[in-house]
């Protein structure tokens, strides 16, 4: 459902926080999710727990594979350099790429995808990360975590490439057909999300829409920058598709339809014009030579262009953190994913969201009758 | 409202034509109209008529300035090369840029816009063509155009570019809330245009989606798919953001919002990496090297993605042709514009949307319910 943008700015939240002040967390993985499963979720969290030299893996899944896989990676479960730290946790069933989420939901209790969320709302874990089936993992978490009260709709949310640095964008796909009062809620999440992992403490906040007028854009936007600017929201205003990218805000907010579809053209023209690029540089003798003259500024480019850095999805609005990796991913995008959940676990971002949405439904019921 | 892709592929329709065995056409150009008025519209009319030596074209506008900036161009509007082949039609006043589209059409019957829109109405024109504002520009065409009968809504289309070639794409804005009877009248309009510029009998359509299954997007989106698979056309299915440009389909539906949107990411996306690569390759004395020893690749991919050989966007569903330039566009974008309108003309456009459009309804009532 949700495409993982093909480029993204080499930023990562993680470099901005000494390790010796992190906050210890335990972190559930859904091993057996994504194209790849263990070949790619295994060697991911050995890289993690070797970094984070003081948080905790749960890994959900076949035991027999799991254990099989770890033994390859020079890792014993048991007796492996991380102790503790590294667990594994038996789940029978695996949730297939193309599985109806309500399928997946009735029929697999027992699936890696299920039981790492359950670890989570157990309290065993503190945040999941999976590669699995977008559908299914959002139907999943909705129906073991619930949602925060005061949220009627979970929300995907991601960071895209800007000039000036990074936008948060949400939601990428999870709602299709959307009301004011649900983008209203969407850009409280996100800006909560902003603030906790940018350390932002008034992000701004740009309505995705066809015009910068009031007058522009359907009957939903229009009544959503009503909501926003009688919201305590730093609300920037109506922006457009190429405003995303210029880095006009911190946060974009957008129904689930639009920010995938935006989301996924962004992912389009940047693979075309990546392809144009390597046909250019690789059609004769010379151009082949002048690819590697130009190889310091072409390695700069796809660096800065590499969407495995910002690999991993929030799903906001749950009462527990999911963080959805590319299904594609590989282990240093994955281990981002979980860079990424770690982040959102040490912030206590679903306390914080369901603090600010307390907030303003109490603020809101307080108001007097025509006064926002 | 419609902003000009960044990026497109050189390819001109212009260009499989023998220009012997054209249609002669007249072309209405809004010369005060887009970002630089006289200064663009004029050199781009003078190229123009000397490329296509049996096409004629009357400018709009300020009789004084277009004279006088004619004669600076070596141009004699009484006997200048052209002869009868370029007029100059007064119209004393002119829509701003920024002017909404509904003061534009009550107060100012006598813009340039408005004046170039009612020479076609007339028969003097058999196409115009307009930089100006978008808004204003589509109220006035329908106000005095009209919409083909059994047309609901006139639509916005243009080209973009695609890995395999260019694929055309509708509605780009003028539309933000529709129904699936809007979009399913948009991709006959532009399945007519499809076919009518680029020789496609039977253009594959595609309908904008988060997903290629038929349970994915919105409630809209789900029952256009439904008309769509009953209707005459070539329908391929669900497309996704990214499949606009891998080449997927001849043409890709979608509402105005959405559309608007897409093409503008698309706008920034290429902008910012155009940018990234730019400033990699400026940065220093090696990196400058390294770009005078790639010209030649550098130079074919901005060729590759100049936006300037698709300028153009049809009004599609009105009983003329308008064809809409991008606002900042330069003389030799200006002219790709008039080329489109003039292609659009010598095909009789509208007249084959009509016609396209009459079957169609002729079919539906005569099909026994429960049918189709």
């Amino acid at each position: 459902m949700v495409g993982c943008v093909f480029i993204s700015i080499g930023f990562r939240f993680s470099e901005f926080i000494a390790k010796d002040h992190l906050v210890d967390v335990t972190l559930a993985i859904d091993a057996m999710g994504g194209d790849h499963g263990t070949a790619v979720t295994l060697p991911a969290a050995v890289e993690y727990l070797k970094q984070y030299p003081r948080d905790s893996i749960i890994l959900v899944g076949n035991p027999d594979t799991i254990k099989a896989n770890l033994r390859t990676l020079g890792v014993d479960p048991v007796d492996g350099p991380f102790g503790v730290r590294l667990r594994v946790h038996a789940a029978s069933e695996v949730v297939g790429m193309d599985e109806q989420p309500q399928s997946a939901l009735r029929g697999k209790k027992d699936s890696s995808m299920r039981v790492a969320i359950n670890l989570v709302k157990s309290g065993e874990a503190s945040a999941c990360i999976s590669a699995g089936n977008t559908g299914a993992l959002m139907a999943t978490a909705r129906y073991v975590l619930k949602t925060i009260p005061g949220i009627d709709r979970p929300a995907i949310a991601s960071y895209l490439p800007t000039k000036k640095g990074q936008v948060c964008m949400l939601d990428l796909g999870a709602n299709t057909d959307c009301t004011a009062e649900h983008l209203l809620q969407f850009a409280m999440m996100g800006a909560t999300l902003v603030t906790a992992l940018e350390h932002k403490p008034n992000p701004t906040v740009g309505l995705l829409n066809i015009g910068s007028e009031d007058i522009k854009g359907n009957e939903v936007v229009k009544q959503t920058a009503l909501l926003l600017r009688a919201s305590d929201l730093n609300f920037y205003g109506n922006i457009e598709g190429n405003d995303i990218f210029n880095g006009v805000t911190d946060l974009v907010v957008c129904d689930g339809f639009v920010g995938n579809v935006a989301l996924k053209t962004a992912e389009g023209v940047a693979k075309m014009m990546g392809g144009f690029l390597k046909e250019g540089f690789g059609q004769n003798l010379y151009t082949k030579l002048a690819a590697l003259v130009s190889l310091p500024v072409l390695k700069a480019f796809k660096h800065r262009l590499d969407h495995r850095r910002y690999n991993g999805a929030s799903f906001l609005g749950l009462k527990g953190i999911v963080v959805k990796s590319h299904g594609s991913a590989d282990v240093f995008a994955f281990r981002c994913a979980i860079e990424k959940a770690a982040e959102e676990a040490r912030a206590g971002m679903w306390q914080q969201i369901s603090v600010h949405i307390e907030k303003w439904h109490h603020e809101r019921q307080n108001t007097p009758q025509g006064e926002s």
